[in-house]
């Protein structure tokens, strides 16, 4: 492709992008496939000789498109949001025509000049803790690719600074005990497993009947593993569950945290962006004695995947299990300790610039946007949740606080309630209602309203419920 | 910003982007900061309302990108290359505009399949054994963000089949032990430290004077850590090590992994890429043998970062590793076995569309321009070669089979040649004569000349060595 052929298709494309966007809700949320079927489609071998750009925006259209889950449809109340908006597309854009590496100041000292800047303005956006400020005498904060990497990274400087270091060396895990709940993202136990402490050392923690952690629980859990000589190092709470949106009990519990030196992390990856909006500044409860701390601008905020925000306390403890200095990555900047070498904050060592989409679109749209979209979803999602109260077919099955719904259809058993529910989700998605996920919550099958996306209205899903009401 | 607007200012930024890379060779390759420059110039604290996007842009154009090392420039011989070619930098808007995620096949089953067929593609195209395969009994690739997560996750897949899954529960990482040299990358050593086996447990397998393993010394270590009561896990080979592109003899180290069942990965992100032009494929030896392989197509070929390739020949020692299944992450297409869920081939959960800019790239240009830019800069790297040779100032201090020259100053002592070719490094870089990486082999100070980047041709070369002899 020459150069004018790029800015050919690139008009081409950046039209294409912004077709797709405005006609996103006109297409089936989701594609009615079988594994194999767009596969099936498309050449087996790599092509021999170069073909068109045009060929290939047709394969698009014609097979990938219709292939895709749309998570930008308004009828899209699976899983979690994940948005997009335009500033964020074109700081993408830039970043892939740049084609710097932010791995290390050195490498491109305006990539992670503005990477630490953009934490900092999100501190301050979302009303953290200034001790998490990049400015403060401890703290300060780094772009990851998703929440996933935020908690290993947290139980990686979790476990060096309890063993001051010497896990580093010697691996030895087995006396490391962490804690978190049921509910916790499946991201959490992944964690325990990679950093080689296992699943029977972690405590999995009691709920409440809202799916919160229970603090006296854990406390108990604490002391006995205390008494039978191991070492509780992490304890994981989250702010906003994925099954339920539950909220675990910072406060208190960062009470037991501090009694015993144990690393608290909080995992706010899909409710944290809420505190944009003063009101629902509750979301950072208990976070003054956080450790760490991550929430994800890629799912409610609209900055486009990936882009998940973590901030730590406590650096020394990250750089201390992260960092590993051949003569090849080292730099006077980085030696003098006045850089930031952000491939010392994380797994991976090549970094993309990310923070020009989170700089992009918090200078042209600002946060203004994303608060309305914040208080309409809301606000939708209590007048749903009115509606499902009235409607003695449902029930709502956990605390709804913000913008996810968690119901179920009533019975006289479990069993009944069970297969009714499983029968919505199923007859929901066949009839073309709108796209959802199934969760259990002790024991119960539950259908997820996930009310996240940018472009669905109040009218999206009023029409939704009239679509599940007529199919109950 | 409006529809409207993303139109309109996406045209600018695609015209912004290409005239950036046609002039990028006019900027200075590196910028000219202390730390806290860049910052200094930016307002310490968000916008407190909307910015137009031209306000944007010209602070890119006066603020971030004089602060940027221009990996795309002519005069980069640093690091290691990291191209980025018109058709990825396409693809990597399309993902960013389309915004779904690629965690599950049911997220997206497009994404999927189009990611499990550019890795065939690419199988085929770099001639790797059959067995790294999707359709293959056992095997199949993924995209990774960097190769320093491939080499985690092949550490854990061999972590998981050495002690038959048990060590996802018990997290008893003691016994094992895993090899690799002083030449390998750092991130294997950040690898073991994540995994939790520690560096006490990495055996730094000796090397010979070419910088490359020793299977005798291998041979020994295992024997010993056998004897000892210790389990051998894993042996991770280089294909292109980091400071000199040596080269592991992995056909005999093969034969010691297969003595003892220990899982083989081979790190091949800088070389591994040279294998797209035939004569090359001597890169891939060994591998027929390999549990687990990667390559960067984000760095020779021209895919924009990020874009790492894995495969492996045991896919259910990954899935073992890494796989948990919430029920809000199960689905009927995963549950019967016939689709890819990606998230459980790596760290993060979500994922990005990257196979795009694979698929972009193969089809619009081929991989005819990427063969004929390998010949050239191998060509050209032989050239300096000889340049070097001829001139008794310098001396060639590593093999140099494909495009990095690894030189020194010559002089009476190791210390006189030392601080000769340090200060060579810095006169060069005062100079303006490209951006260099400073390393050390085996306690000589090594000037590392990386010649990778898509805009450097024979007279770059040619006018960077002038340069370094007039400053010698």
């Amino acid at each position: 492709m020459t150069p004018e052929e790029f800015r050919q298709h690139g008009h081409e494309l950046i039209d294409w992008i912004a077709d797709y966007i405005d006609g996103v809700g006109d297409r089936p949320v989701v594609a009615d496939l079988q594994p194999g079927d767009v596969r099936a489609r498309l050449p087996e071998h790599p092509p021999s000789s170069p073909e068109p750009f045009a060929d290939v925006l047709a394969d698009v259209d014609e097979i990938v498109v219709p292939g895709l889950t749309h998570w930008q449809h308004p009828d899209f109340f699976a899983w979690f949001p994940s948005n997009t908006t335009y500033p964020s597309i074109l700081g993408e854009l830039m970043a892939a025509g740049l084609g710097i590496n932010a791995m290390a100041w050195v490498t491109s000292p305006a990539a992670t000049e503005l990477e630490t800047l953009m934490l900092d303005w999100m501190q301050e956006l979302l009303a953290l803790p200034e001790r998490f400020r990049s400015t403060s005498e401890h703290g300060g904060g780094v772009i990851q690719g998703t929440a996933s990497e935020s908690s290993l990274i947290a139980m990686l400087a979790a476990r060096w600074r309890v063993t001051g270091g010497v896990v580093n060396t010697d691996g030895d895990t087995t006396r490391l005990v962490g804690y978190c709940t049921a509910q916790a993202h499946s991201s959490i136990e992944k964690g325990f497993r990679i950093a080689g402490i296992g699943t029977d050392r972690m405590r999995v923690v009691p709920h409440d009947d809202q799916f919160a952690m229970r603090p006296d629980a854990l406390a108990e859990l604490v002391a006995a593993d205390v008494a039978a000589g191991l070492t509780p190092f992490i304890v994981v709470t989250t702010h906003g569950t994925t099954s339920s949106m539950a909220f675990d009990p910072t406060p208190e519990v960062a009470e037991i945290c501090r009694a015993h030196d144990i690393w608290l992390h909080v995992d706010a990856a899909m409710s944290g962006i809420a505190a944009l909006a003063p009101e629902h500044r509750w979301v950072n409860a208990g976070l003054d004695a956080a450790d760490s701390y991550c929430t994800n601008p890629h799912k409610w905020m609209g900055i486009n995947f990936d882009c998940n925000l973590f901030w730590t306390a406590d650096r020394a403890a990250l750089i201390g299990a992260l960092s590993v200095l051949p003569p090849y990555l080292q730099s006077a900047a980085a030696g003098t300790g006045a850089a930031i070498d952000y491939r010392d904050w994380g797994i991976p060592l090549g970094r993309r610039f990310r923070a020009l989409k989170l700089w992009f679109a918090l200078r042209t749209d600002g946060v203004g946007p994303v608060q309305d979209m914040i208080r309409e979803h809301v606000a939708i999602t209590q007048e749903l949740a009115a509606l499902v109260e009235a409607d003695d077919r449902f029930e709502i099955v956990a605390p709804h606080p913000l913008n996810l719904l968690c119901i179920a259809r009533t019975g006289d058993t479990v069993e009944a309630t069970n297969a009714a529910t499983d029968a919505l989700i199923d007859a929901a998605h066949a009839a073309g209602a709108g796209l959802f996920t199934r969760t259990v919550l002790d024991g119960r099958s539950v259908m997820r309203i996930s009310i996240g996306s940018r472009t669905t209205t109040r009218d999206h899903v009023l029409a939704m419920w009239a679509h599940l009401s007529r199919l109950a």
